[in-house]
């Protein structure tokens, strides 16, 4: 007979299957050393969030291709679970809410849309701020693209880095000089990555796949959607 | 005193404020000529299915687009009004479902996202054949991308023209030579649109919004989104 041994490690629900003669303390450790040494062969996990107001492009850009990716997505519904509406009226049905968002473990990427309304939305949400900081704190990747790294700067996430945005951000962004602002389609520094607008929305995308995962699945993966990359 | 009418005119409802001295039969023939001399001012209208299993970034590219540029869109789930899933797992609340739209007037292009399920799902789908073969016979546009140019063969839409479709379809789309396939990012032949892939689907709802409203327009939404057009 088999007893079963649930345990979570970094945010993954990991199951084994232990005979009673190895189910002593010293298996289990052995155990969890095992699945915690191949947490790196594990899907990588994000979480994208979807607030009222977000640009549709951008938000459907990195759903789609981090899941093409094998990346297992979560897209967490500002402020609960019910459909939230984008900045020309698409109603979206979120995975989680902002607060489930908490309990759902940690995630190798947060990903923040642009969308004018999205992004204000996201600056003066608390949970958000709470999920950026504890992201930033572990050394964990963020995202953000066109008007959402004024989200970013709200939850004071990156100071010093190099970042970009949506063109009309540029004068918020560089005010008080706060970051070190470029206007390259996609910016990485670090754990952070940022983008412009919806014309760079599946570089963007590719982009954190290619952080999450190499240049390898980012470029297979543009090829199938016939995306220069 | 005012006497409100309501008529509908090539699938708009146009409100007129009659006086009771004007509101003769003569009068309402005259306004129904102002409202039908000035159609081609009014809002454009365009009808986007929403099949399960669609490909997220093209079905979204239309709508974002189509939209910014002022057209009226209504999205038009299969089977129903609940939300649809993509191919991975997004679910979208449509505006309309597929039987709401015989009554919703009529639209100056049927738009057709790809993704394999979305495709055969209107490729079997009756309505969706009434739908285009009405549209077909009105001279009005048919617009389809990736897979979804399969449907179009399905029900017999635009024998004899130039058309795209996703690489994979190349063959599907040649066989029996119905259609001069090309391999151009998006082929316009009268009143057909097709297109290749997610990595063509802004350019191909810029084209939607050229053949509609001008290339000046098409220009302006690409500008504002940082898309090269």
């Amino acid at each position: 007979m088999l007893i079963k041994s649930i345990f979570t490690i970094k945010g993954h629900i990991c199951k084994s299957l232990l005979s009673p003669q190895t189910s002593s303390r010293a298996s289990l450790a052995l155990n969890l050393l095992r699945a915690y040494s191949s947490d790196s062969k594990m899907s990588k996990r994000a979480l994208i969030f979807l607030a009222p107001g977000y640009e549709e492009l951008e938000f459907i850009s990195a759903v789609d291709i981090l899941r093409r990716a094998g990346i297992d997505v979560s897209i967490a519904g500002i402020p609960d679970k019910n459909p939230v509406l984008s900045a020309r009226n698409v109603a979206i049905v979120p995975d989680i809410s902002l607060s489930e968002a908490f309990n759902a473990g940690t995630f190798d990427v947060l990903l923040l849309p642009g969308g004018l309304g999205g992004s204000k939305a996201m600056a003066e949400s608390e949970e958000v701020g709470k999920l950026l900081k504890d992201q930033e704190a572990n050394g964990r990747k963020v995202a953000a693209i066109c008007a959402a790294p004024t989200a970013l700067k709200a939850h004071c996430i990156g100071t010093g880095k190099k970042v970009t945005s949506y063109p009309a951000m540029a004068a918020a962004m560089k005010e008080g000089g706060t970051y070190d602002y470029k206007e390259d389609d996609v910016v990485v520094d670090g754990n952070l990555i940022t983008s412009r607008g919806p014309g760079t929305a599946t570089k963007f995308a590719l982009t954190v796949v290619k952080e999450l995962l190499g240049e390898e699945k980012a470029c297979e993966i543009a090829k199938a959607m016939l995306i220069k990359f």
